[in-house]
C-alpha cells in the first residue's frame, strides 16, 4: 500500500529537505542552493551555484509581451486571487514559450552523444544537424530570437560557465552549431537564452525534462509583479495590449 | 491608448528591470536579490536579502501532506506537462492554504496602527484582540499549528530577524499576541510559520497583498521536485494517498 | 476514516448519478437535464429544463473579446493540450468576468426577502436600494452592459421564463429595480444577461454560490471552439489582439 | 493587422454565432445542438443531436476517484473560488485521463482508411494491428478498463448510434478489434466509454484533435458538483481520499 519519497521528511517540530534540517539551512544557504539541493539531492558547488542564480535571474522577466505574461495580467484583470492569475501564466508556458529549453537539452546531448559514438568532430556532427534541419525545413529550439540579435543574457551566461570552470561540451558544441547553422542558412541564428540555459543545466548534469522548471521557477517572481501591477493600477476587467504598453522607470 | 508599465523594458539586445541592466544583474545578485528588486523596485539592504532568502528557504516544501502537492502530484499522474501539474498546485494556495500571510500580515498591521493611534501598549491591543477573537470564536491567521507546537522555521526566522536588526513593532506584536492568546485561550497558540513570514514582510514594508506570493515564490520548486519524483518515479494515474507515503532519505 | 459523497456510485458495470442508473439517462434525457439532475439531486420540470437550456445557450459565447477567450486563445498559442489552454479561460471567470451571477443572485434574494420582512411594495424596496447604491457610488451586480443596451439575451430569457410559468418575485424585483435605477440615476442600467440568468436560477432555487457555475458550464463550449480556432488557423505564440479581429461567416 | 474568426460576432443589441442569431436559437435548440454547432459550423441532424447529447451525459461523472476529481476537490478545500477548483480537476484531463478518446479516434481513422487503401477486410487490419501490439507490448486507447468489464455506456452508445442509423466504418472496426485483440491476448479488452465516444466522434466527422474536448465538457458539470459537495458538506483543507468515501443516496 505504501509509495516512497525522498524529498521532505515531517515530524513534529522537524522538517527534514534531502536529508537535511531546514531551519539549519535557513540563513546559512540561499534560495537558489535550496532550489539545487531539492531537485538534485545534493548542494551545488560555488560553481554551479553560481550558474544557478544566474539561469534563474535570467529568466526572471522579460517584460509586457510574452503570453505567459499577457495570460497572468488578462487573468488578474478579472478579480481573482493572486495565484489563480499566476496559475493562468504558468500553464502557458509550453512548447512553444520556455520550452525551448527542454528540447535544446534533448538536442544537445543527443548531438554530444552521438559525436562521440561515432568518433567525428563537433564540427562534423554540427554541419550533419545543420544540413537534415534544412532538408526537413526545421528549426533548432534555443538559436535565433525575436527580438535580440546578441542576446545579453546568453553572453553573460557563457562567461560566467566559463569564469566558473563549466565549460564542458555540451557548450562547446552550441558554438559549432551556432557555425554551422549560419554557414548552412547564409543568416545568424545566435544561441538564445533558453538554449543558453539549456547547455549550462546539461553540463550540470540535470535531466532534460526539468529544463523548464528553471524557467519557471525564474520567471514566477516576474509574473507576481506584473499582476501586482495590473491589480494596483489598472482598471479591472481590461483588454491587455503589449503594444501599447509604454515603460516608465519611476 | 498606451498604459505603463514600471517592471521591464525590452530593446533589442538590451533588458532592462526596474532601471537596471538584466545581464549586470546576473552574476553580481543572487536570485532573492532580484525578487527583491522586481517587487520593491529597489535593491535590498543586506539584512533584508538574508530575511528573504530565510523566507523563500522556509516556504520550499512541507512533504507530501499540503493540498497543493496532493493536486499537483494528482494532476502530473495523468500525463500533462510539468507546468500544468504545477499550475494545479499553485491555484490551490489560497486561503486556507499559504493565504494565512497575507490575512496575518493585515491583523498585525491593523493592530500595530491602532494601538499607535489609541496610545495603549501592544500588550493591551494584543489582550483586546484575543479577547474579541474569543466572543466570535474565531482564530487568528497565523498562530498554531497542526503539526508543530514550535514550528522549527518560526524560531529561525525570528533568530534571523534579530541577528539582522530588523526586530519591528510587527515582530514584537506578534510576541503579545502569542501570550494574550495563551492566556485568553488556556493553550498554547504559537506563532506559525505564516505568522513569522507575515510578520518579516510587515517589517520590510511590502504590502499585504503580496504577502502570499512570497509563499508561492517558495513553494514552486518544492512542487517541481514532486511533480519531478512523480512522473519519473509513479505509475501515471495513480490516487495519491498522503497517509501510505513512506520517508526514504536516499 | 470515512466521508459521505451523494452524487455518483460507481460499482462493476453500474453507474449510479443521483439515484439514476446513468446508462438509462443516455438517450433519454438530454444533456441539460442531466446538468439539472447531478447539481440539484432531482430532474427538472419541463419548465425548468427549457430555462436552463436557454441559460447554456445565452453563456455559449461572446466573441473574442471577454478576458476568458482572449486568456484561453493566448494560451493556446503556447503549444499546450487544450485542456490547459482551457483552464486558463475558466480561471478568469470571477469577480469582473462573469461573477455577477452570484453577486446578483444574492443582492435579489436579499431584496425580495426584505421586502417580504419589513412588509413593503417590491417598488418600495427597489427605491430603498437605488439610494443607497447612489449615495455610496455602487453598481448593482447584473444591470448595465457594456456594448449592450437592449441585451437580446435578457429579452429572451425573461419571454422564456414568462411562457414556461417561471415568473416569481426574483423576476418581479429585477423590473422595479430598472425602474428605480432609472429614476435615481437618470440613465438606463438594463439588466444584463448576468443579472437575468441570476433571476431565473432565483427562482429554479439554485444556491447563489452555484451561480457562476452555470455561466462556466454554458462558455467551455464557447472556449473551447475558440482554442480549435487558434490552434487550427493561427500561428504559435501570437498576441491576441481583439480589436484587431474580424469576422467572417464562412 | 487583422486576423480572422467565424466562432462569434458582437454588434450592440446582436450576437451572431456561426451565422445565427443567438437569441433566436435561445429557447428553439437544447444546449447540445449549440455545442455542436459552435464547434463544427452547422447544426446537427436529429440523429447526431441524440448521440452527442448522449455522449456529454455518459462523460457527466465517475465518482471521487478519478484524479480530475480528486484534485478539484482537493484545490476546493482550499478556500479559492469555484472556478479555480474547477480549472485544476480540467488541467489534469490529459494523456492518461480522458485523453484516450483523441487517441483512439486517431487509431480507429488511421486503421479504417488503411484498410481500404489496402484493399483487405476490417478483421484482417485488425488482426494486424492487434499483432503488432503484441510485439511492442502496447496497448490500444479506448478498449478495456480499470472498474468495468462490461461498460454500461458503450453498450448504450452502441444502442444509440445503431437506433439513430449512424453506423459506419469506424464503429465496424472497434468490434473487429474488440475480436482481434481477445484472440491476440486471450483476455477481454472490451471497448470502453473512451473509445465509444471516439468511434461516434469519426462517424459524425469531428477532427481528433477535437476528441477530448467533448468529454471535458460533460465532465465539467459533474466537477462542478463535486466542488459544490466539497465546500458546502466538508470541512477546509482536507486530504481527500477515494477510498474512504461512502455513497449515500439521499
Amino acid at each position: 500500500m505504501s509509495w516512497v519519497t525522498k524529498i521532505t521528511k515531517i515530524e513534529p517540530n522537524r522538517i527534514t529537505v534531502r536529508g537535511q534540517k531546514l531551519d539549519e539551512l535557513m540563513g546559512k544557504l540561499n534560495f537558489a542552493q535550496v532550489v539545487y539541493l531539492i531537485l538534485k539531492g545534493e548542494l551545488p558547488s560555488e560553481s554551479h551555484r553560481k550558474v544557478l542564480d544566474a539561469i534563474l535571474v535570467a529568466s526572471i522577466d522579460h517584460g509586457v509581451t510574452p503570453p505567459s505574461t499577457v495570460a497572468a495580467r488578462t487573468v488578474a484583470s478579472c478579480g481573482v486571487p493572486l495565484t489563480s492569475a499566476l496559475a493562468a501564466g504558468v500553464i502557458s508556458i509550453g512548447k512553444h514559450h520556455g520550452g525551448a529549453v527542454e528540447d535544446c537539452m534533448k538536442a544537445l546531448k543527443g548531438a554530444v552523444e552521438d559525436a562521440n559514438k561515432k568518433g567525428i568532430s563537433f564540427d562534423e556532427k554540427a554541419r550533419e544537424i545543420a544540413r537534415k534541419l534544412k532538408e526537413e525545413g526545421k528549426r533548432l529550439p534555443g538559436f535565433g530570437h525575436r527580438v535580440h540579435t546578441q542576446d545579453p543574457r546568453t553572453k553573460k551566461l557563457r562567461e560566467l560557465a566559463a569564469e566558473s570552470g563549466l565549460k564542458g561540451p555540451h557548450l562547446e558544441m552550441t558554438e559549432c552549431l551556432e557555425m554551422a547553422l549560419k554557414e548552412s542558412s547564409g543568416r545568424e541564428l545566435p544561441l538564445n537564452v533558453d538554449g543558453a540555459i539549456a547547455a549550462l543545466l546539461c553540463e550540470m548534469n540535470f535531466p532534460p525534462s526539468l529544463g523548464n522548471a528553471f524557467f519557471v521557477i525564474g520567471r514566477v517572481p516576474g509574473l507576481v509583479a506584473h499582476i501586482y501591477e495590473e491589480t494596483s493600477t489598472m482598471k479591472p476587467m481590461r483588454t491587455v495590449v503589449p503594444s501599447e504598453a509604454e515603460y516608465q522607470e519611476r
